[in-house]
């Protein structure tokens, strides 16, 4: 067994059937979704076997491009970036999670990102993970529920105001004068309370909070009427996801730095994308407003909204 | 005056000087040439004035977009990045220098990239620059022009093997498998020889060759047919050119933490972009076949086209 303990082997496989039963959902609602699956092997810093993972790719006509990914690496890490991750003098990594972008053809479906990973260096085991929202249109509504929904979901851990204002932190463009990618959600990394299994059933019971707050919004926006406008800004506002993909996340860079595999980790980046100079919705437009929402706020706050 | 002497003042005028004609011949290819022009000013890392620029940003109907960028920034640096940068211990800088990118619409003509800079930390100046060529379509008797262009212009310095061997190891996707942008070019950096004021003119009259090394291309295949085959093919090499800039490419990241202006960097990013999980022209295509340019090789060898 590579899995350092039952309990991380046990935290592999339950996310390997969150990723069957969030394919399922998706392929219910756009019946022509193409699923390419792709397992695949990697090799560890030493050039040992190192683990691998199952891709899924999305691409149909309500989820425009996607993926659905689970992975499960081990082996020797490169000592210098294994001393960034904080396991200085020992480069042992075991790693496992689930990660998911959507990136939905019509602009008034928020594209939408989770990943919950646990993760294992030398003899420590934290988790980390979290869901965020990157809509396009102000339904101010959506918001709430998917905050409402994450809020629900961390209240027994008492974590909700630092996970939110974690996630509010870290989905941020810093070369463009600190705009949010979307709207935030949850993050957390470093985690650990109580036992290793304790944690590994918070982390997992967590997970499961991710459907029911994605699964309404899709289905009430799906099929709802959109125009150029619309779609304009959605393809300019991916353009700032790419950005923060390339320019700032730390799972991109992890991933690459780790000899991960390359198709599998771009598939977070949207499938069709604009990038103008200084380009900006019309002042006054309803773009202009949600352009605001970029910012942290509390999208639970009744006085706020 | 701010800068370190009249030769580097010099220089300064001359890259705005070479900015007006490269957009003049650029307009008289491209008569709807749109041309937006911001004079900018930056702080220092200190919060002091420290220089600026004149961002040209251009949108059209055969450059369907590009930029054509001067900047002239000094002051103090990060210390950290002034480490990085070579000058442990001083951290004022001044560096000048024009940069290029045009992103044509027809896929027949090629992207191409300029840049040449004089860069003074403390007490120690020295010069970088070069030009790239990124095409979508094999027409290798482009590729032989432009490489023999550079070729020639750096053959009084006897350099041209070292940079166009440097162009080749600078412009690589490391985590595509070590595939190229494109089909490289010349690329030099931390560059003196003789005394500053030779130095800057042996420089400004490379920087002289930008224009006959691309224009006849655009000239010859700016009105060429192209296909939908065509214009796929350059949305997903665009894509690689957006992983390129933000993943690796040392002049953005220079620009984005020397508190460089965001719209003016990042106009190098191409105005449409796709991204597809292992999307790959067809076997045996014409596209195909331009994929194994972005290697390494020896245009200029008769045996090798």
């Amino acid at each position: 067994m590579t899995a350092p303990s039952p309990t991380h082997d046990r935290f592999h496989r339950a996310v390997l059937d969150l990723q069957d039963r969030i394919v399922e959902a998706l392929q219910a609602r756009d019946p022509g979704l193409e699923v390419v699956e792709d397992p695949y092997r990697r090799t560890d810093h030493a050039g040992d076997p190192g683990g691998g993972g199952r891709t899924r790719a999305l691409r149909g006509t309500v989820i425009e491009a996607g993926g659905v990914n689970v992975s499960a690496v081990y082996g020797a890490l490169d000592p210098r970036f294994a001393e960034q991750l904080g396991g200085a003098g020992d480069d042992r990594l075991w790693a496992a999670g689930i990660s998911l972008i959507l990136h939905p053809r019509n602009p008034r479906v928020p594209t939408v990102h989770m990943n919950f990973r646990m993760i294992a260096l030398g003899d420590r085991t934290w988790f980390g993970g979290g869901a965020d929202l990157t809509p396009f249109y102000p339904h101010e509504g959506d918001f709430r529920h998917f905050h409402r929904t994450w809020r629900d979901a961390t209240a027994p851990l008492g974590t909700w105001d630092a996970w939110k204002a974690a996630c509010d932190a870290y989905f941020v463009n810093a070369h463009r004068d600190g705009e949010m990618r979307g709207i935030g959600g949850v993050f957390f990394d470093h985690w650990r309370r109580g036992t290793l299994a304790e944690d590994a059933d918070t982390v997992l019971a967590l997970s499961e909070h991710f459907l029911p707050s994605y699964l309404p919004i899709l289905d009430a926006r799906k099929d709802e009427a959109f125009d150029a406008d619309d779609e304009a800004f959605m393809l300019f506002r991916r353009g700032r996801y790419v950005e923060f993909n390339l320019l700032h996340d730390r799972g991109t860079v992890f991933g690459l730095r780790s000899n991960g595999r390359t198709d599998s980790i771009l598939v977070s980046l949207p499938p069709r994308v604009t990038f103008g100079y200084r380009w900006a919705p019309a002042s006054g437009s309803v773009h202009a407003r949600m352009m605001d929402g970029y910012r942290p706020r509390d999208w639970l706050d009744p006085e706020a909204s």
